[in-house]
């Protein structure tokens, strides 16, 4: 597997998984009914916030986005997202890509990392974070409303850089 | 003094106090430089978020918006932001606003309110969301470069509606 940054030719491929995990409701804050034009905008943003793929023999396993999550003088604080081609999971997809970001973000000169919506429930993405250094600093009571279970906290995480 | 929707003629009233505010990074996380297509971008957004203005005598001495925070399943929690004009601090303004706001969104259906980045230094804010039900949830230690002191604390504030 190969993290590289992603080029506009691998839309193609983080689009349908990007799509179907963003209507099954249960982990991104995103409109579930998402247009590809919204997810394209938001997916792959311009500099200096950039996207990149995990790559096994040519098939997108997973992509992420690093950047900014204010502006100003809190720009030295980043933001990232990750997603895990739902038939490729369980396979350290997920941890490749986090800890490869990590890197990029200390290498871009960023001090710390914050995720501004870990929905409770995805255990599996906490517990990774956690292992990855990151601490829940806050949760929002209720901040996501899940579609199978209602709703449930939104945690916010943060590590150091 | 009244509190009303922003007009698009009001942005010429808006444009030089909000400028003066984040030009001198002690509050806003936004670009310090930043251009008045952006701001404008930035402060008067699409439905359903909404843009209100503090008017005195046709003075306008303070605006806010409010908008959903996260989108889709997280859209039920607000995000509000607000500016003073620097030559009618101190009159009540801020609190009128962040009154006026609250009621807005309770109106339009948010279950909470969530403040993003709100600066430790900027102690008057601080102690306005509080008397207004806010808490701070967390702090981002050094989450903001402030013009004259460096890096200072960042909190995250929040109250149910």
């Amino acid at each position: 597997m190969e993290i590289r940054a992603a080029t506009d030719e691998d839309w193609a491929q983080i689009w349908p998984f990007l799509r179907e995990i963003v209507a099954a409701g249960e982990t991104y804050t995103w409109p579930r009914d998402v247009t590809e034009e919204q997810a394209r905008g938001m997916w792959m943003p311009t500099p200096p916030a950039r996207t990149v793929v995990a790559v096994d023999r040519d098939t997108v396993v997973g992509t992420a986005k690093l950047g900014p999550n204010h502006l100003g003088p809190a720009s030295h604080i980043a933001n990232a997202s990750f997603m895990v081609h739902p038939d490729h999971g369980g396979r350290g997809v997920g941890r490749a890509l986090g800890t490869h970001v990590l890197e990029l973000a200390r290498a871009d000169g960023y001090r710390a990392m914050q995720f501004n919506a870990v929905v409770a429930t995805n255990t599996a993405a906490v517990a990774l974070w956690r292992s990855l250094g990151f601490e829940v600093i806050a949760t929002l009571p209720e901040g996501f409303e899940h579609a199978t279970r209602g709703f449930v906290g939104l945690h916010i995480m943060y590590r150091k850089l």
